[in-house]
């Protein structure tokens, strides 16, 4: 196993004029390609997302994982991969075959919906459903500082296409170490992670030696943390999520529910703890004035 | 009128543990609000989408313009913003009158749609919708690269919600010397897109001589350009996308098929010019090898 998706290049020369300083230079950019991907359910199809275009059965996998369509990845016979010409246009249908108790669910959730609503957030028609709370993670402690330093620096070096183009996010999941073991990368990063999830849990299934077990491994993001992404990771049991970028305080309060490790603004020499289920050696217990540490039960400082 | 939107603080104040060299550090953080945010059309839940808690009036008019629902601002007829707790977390309805007409092509858009998949993108149940065709733009010069830096050196100091959270994009509208004008912010981009466009709507329909005409402005993103940003502009007739990130290639096709001026990479002293209506003095038409010349009328080098 590579760790690598490989697929599809997944990016197109064009021809650009580059402006630097005053003078104008014909030149060529590889730029991301973004390819409309539906996801078919027993023939349903359930959601069409902008994606980049590899790695799909990993994303169809991930995406049934971390939105609740399937509970275990036994819950998946089959995953086709259909590409289509639309206006000119590539499309590709991702056709997954599901076992009929999940594709019964999957049909009543979404007439449910129809009823009162419509279309929105990945199936979720209502505010009720939009927030709804995160499952709990299990128990881990914070990644060793050297740990991140070292996911971080390795980082930039497995994102082929983002060296490429500049155009996409990556998902990568770091041993205890911090070596990236497993990245997948696309130009939306909900996206990125659930290739990743996927991946993890195919590379789990075929050989579970290959991989570090969940207890031991954190995933890196190359992006903010939204809250879905923290939900993502709290549905598939992924107890501790290292972002480059900021959280949102949506995301800090579903971690904190979740008992999911997150941390933000991971940068070269620094990071920031927003959540934390245990306290370690290395990242001693938070020593807040005892006003904060009541009102931190929330989340919520001022 | 101040050019922002100020209805909501959209921050909150969260203990956490800074990590610097090898000292963790008790500290606070602003971290930016990211709530559910329903957009409601007649009494209709069309949409969840999460956004940032802040010009939600523009969201709702930006969105159904560059989603098509309506074609012009006088087809709706009220806005209200309705805040609800949902799960113990702030839910928004956002509940749009409109003009009979759009509501009864809305329905039957929607109903058309269900028959066949159920849910995705905006409404684009199929491939077919999510890869529709961009509308095509007036016809506009490319801003002078003096101008392109100077809305960039504006832009900074413009995004109050971005220097306290690190966690939220802009959108900006320039005026031909490339001073910012009108600036929204969200913690998704595409939201921040349609909040500037449903507040340079309104503002011009205020009062036309505080806002520069829009074949002497430009719109400039702190994001990537995704296609679907390149057609919110189509759809809405903003001539002139320039992001300090990188397009995709699908966007680059858009902009050319719909004569839409994109820029990307702005950041001093550079720029890249991924599509161009006109040539002009300050960036001559590209040079290109005969062979190139032909190949990129459909954007493709290799």
């Amino acid at each position: 196993m590579s760790g690598r998706a490989t697929d599809n290049p997944a990016h197109t020369a064009f021809a650009v004029t580059r402006w630097q300083g005053s003078a104008p230079l014909a030149a060529q950019d590889q730029l991301a390609d973004e390819v409309a991907v539906a996801l078919v359910f027993n023939g349903l199809s359930h959601v069409v997302m902008m994606a980049s275009p590899t790695a799909l059965a990993d994303f169809a996998l991930g995406f049934s994982l971390s939105e609740g369509i399937v509970s275990s990845p036994e819950q998946i016979y089959g995953i086709d991969i259909v590409s289509r010409t639309v206006n000119g246009e590539l499309g590709i249908e991702v056709q997954v075959e599901l076992a009929t108790e999940c594709f019964v669910r999957l049909k009543e959730k979404r007439r449910n919906l129809a009823g009162r609503t419509g279309c929105g957030l990945c199936g979720a028609e209502s505010l009720q459903q939009a927030v709804a709370a995160p499952q709990t993670v299990p128990v881990q402690a914070l990644p060793a500082s050297e740990s991140i330093e070292r996911a971080l620096g390795q980082l930039v070096g497995q994102q082929p296409l983002q060296a490429l183009t500049g155009a996409v996010h990556g998902a990568a999941l770091c041993d205890a170490d911090g070596n990236i073991r497993l990245l997948r990368e696309d130009v939306g990063r909900h996206n990125a992670l659930d290739k990743l999830i996927g991946a993890m849990t195919s590379a789990r299934l075929r050989d579970a030696g290959d991989l570090p077990v969940a207890e031991q491994s954190f995933v890196l993001i190359s992006s903010r943390a939204s809250y879905e992404m923290v939900n993502k990771c709290c549905s598939t049991g992924i107890s501790t999520l290292v972002a480059v970028s900021a959280p949102t305080a949506l995301a800090v309060n579903h971690a904190r529910m979740a008992g999911l490790n997150l941390i933000g603004f991971a940068r070269p020499g620094r990071h920031v703890i927003y959540s934390e289920a245990l306290a370690t050696d290395n990242h001693p217990q938070r020593s807040l004035h005892p006003e904060q540490a009541q009102q931190s039960v929330c989340g919520l400082v001022s």
